[in-house]
């Protein structure tokens, strides 16, 4: 048995840090590094790619709208030919930054509004799945677990990957309970790795009613941007591997 | 016999116009495209690098400081680490667009200020030198007529690629007369067009002091930026053609 | 009887130039000066309030979304405290230019789908009340003709101030034809002339079902974006004067 | 006796933390906000200014090189009409989140490479004293003691006032010493408190070669960025109190 961990990497932008990216790199298999536009200017995304080959963790490009102060959490209407060139502009910089660290770019997850937006927006969504494809077939994309954006890329021909999140409440038709309800985060780090341990194992999480709900997930997302979030991940990592889970890329890392 | 002329192209930013590409990518035979630091935005890039494709002319990238005010062209204490990753990144984005547009980078020319810089500063050259070996040791790297930098490429592997301009005055000693010395830079097409001719063929064009001093340069720089600019480019190509010289990119275009 | 004529200025960015100030400078009453969230330079800016200055034209201050590559006209959802303190941030740093320009900043007119989304949002719109009220409450706003946001600002005690675009078509209803229709943008220079004419003496214009439709406006949009729209707003000047309407700022120029 | 307690704030930008604001405006008398070119945005600048007003800290301009990623420490080459409007655009923007925040922007200190550029070149230092100048000659210069920037300044007519650094060595000719040399920087704050505190009574410092140096100074920066820099600062204020120095600002704070 064995799962992916992916967190959110290379988010610092000159002298301003965020996370704890060796920490992490420790603990999770793949790393969704910040192509500049949401967070990362280019020698802090070369350091934390760095670390990620010494580690041996898989990489993705963690592409967003270009939105640094909101930090691409806004959504924005961009159009189908700025959003194509603007993802393929991040991959293909990731890339290059990867090739001089000795990895190599395996997977797209998009970041913050632009993810959630494609999740469902599908002219948004095949935009970034074309972005994909002209840049380079061989990438996955990661997206969220049980959204129609998995079918829509594996009908273009992407390997689509499903992510669940370690620290949110489920519906009990498998879908993310949003933030704005009470319980929708959870802060309990042992309740959390429970969670986790029952998902990769069994394929199923308790829903915020208390039912079972399946979710269908090949990557787990745990955070970094905290102590905090670092020691959850931790826990998260220690469960699955006394139980006998392996924490591995759902792709060859380099 | 055979030359190459080259162009700054890709440089419009969102709804800003700057020269007339599709003129200028009938006229040269490579295109130095921006990478969105000192100009261009992705989907614009994008526009560029598909016409580039179309016409056959070879793409190289135009690295540069990250001043889009400032256009590039002022310099910028930039320490290694940034130098190194910023081209990297760059050259790593135009990359990934010029796949999509179905091309490939081939070469890199230094925009600006970063031009001027490393044709004679040993430590950013080295810097610019050091990104491109990292990113993809098969890309040429376009410099200054005479500069050390092309040692200094050579020296590390790179093909460098000594560069003219067709509408700058040279000294005695084969640089560039400083833009601040009245007749820096010439105007009239037709004469501009006869020392292109002269340098093509023999190798040589008529010092500012009327004395005549020998330029080796592979690639011809011609301007596109203004109507005047794409005119006297044409008649540069127009005589060169007239005379028997080809004009061809000094590397494969893709 | 008189009418203001405003236009956009001050939207080139660096290099790259946008309209032609001063042709508008000589034709409008009342300068839209972007504050650089969307376009403008400092630089370029202090040169346009220099000529709004020496011309006497009022200067209003062009608020719009971070945003340079989109121009300001995509849709942000941009929350309160940065929306308020974006506008906030853009005001100040228009007034200190038009200070060092010898003129002041008399009004607000927000830019593109800022401006669109305020004339009908009611958190954003009082984001944007609340934004001028604190910075300086003796700062008109203007806003679409039949617009609620109108009110809203009234509400606050802000003079708000209704605007007309000379070359859009209206629905019998007194609002603008959606872009997506055709006939919705207007090109006659001639009809166009005519339509703001009669605007300015009977409050009413011809909507696109051919009915009558009463518009109220204090002030009227005109284009300066292309030698077309320069020499439309040239001609509805002209139209205006030749009929004795007088154009003037809607508040003293400086 | 008095002295004035400065500090660089308002540093963070979106999600990235930089500083301890709250801390560090109950410790010093004059808070050096940044104005969005080399750290801040809008709504935290706003924040940090209400922070100010509450505790009665004075404000200032803390103007820079247009240069995010580089935080303003990157020498940049500005011309003149470049540097003047950059400078008039930020303080004019501080000032419009002030007027918001029931404050006053009262001086401009120069952040980083902008700093270090105008203590000694004088044509950069024209274009930073006439853009304050331009904006408002009631406005105060915070400059580097002992540099000609600050009889510049008063030779146009400014109030110049002259800054030490708490945690700097100096020469015995009074000029800081190199950050490359040995020595250059303190770390242990009950020594940084005495030398402040001889400073403030005796008008002198130590230097790095064990002589004694008269250093003229109305005001001294320290810093806020780490735990550590918050505590030294504590020390030094507390030291000051103790000996009977008054903490206050060379204005008044509104």
């Amino acid at each position: 048995m064995n799962i992916d961990l992916n967190s959110d990497l290379g988010e610092s932008l000159g002298v301003w840090r965020m996370g704890d990216d060796a920490a992490m790199l420790s603990l999770v298999s793949s790393a969704n590094v910040a192509c500049g536009f949401h967070a990362g200017d280019p020698a802090g995304i070369l350091r934390t790619l760095r670390q990620a080959k010494a580690r041996g963790v898989a990489v993705g490009a963690h592409v967003a709208y270009r939105d640094l102060v909101g930090f691409g959490r806004r959504n924005m209407d961009v159009d189908s030919a700025d959003l194509r060139a603007d993802v393929i502009y991040q991959i293909g910089a990731l890339k290059g930054l990867a090739a001089a660290a000795g990895t190599t770019v395996r997977y797209v997850k998009p970041h913050g509004a632009l993810y959630n937006t494609i999740a469902h927006d599908e002219r948004q969504a095949r935009d970034v799945i074309a972005a994909i494809r002209e840049t380079d077939p061989g990438l996955c994309l990661v997206a969220l677990a049980g959204s129609p954006l998995l079918g829509w890329a594996r009908g273009e021909g992407l390997r689509a990957v499903a992510e669940a999140f370690a620290d949110r409440a489920y519906t009990p038709q498998g879908t993310l309970v949003s933030r704005r309800v009470p319980g929708a985060v959870l802060h309990d780090a042992d309740q959390v790795a429970e969670r986790m341990l029952r998902l990769a194992t069994d394929g199923v999480v308790t829903a915020i009613d208390g039912s079972t709900v399946r979710i269908e997930a090949e990557s787990v997302c745990v955070h970094g941007d905290s102590p905090g979030a670092v020691e959850m991940a931790r826990q998260v990592r220690a469960r699955l591997e006394q139980a006998g889970v392996t924490i591995q890329p759902f792709v060859d890392a380099a």
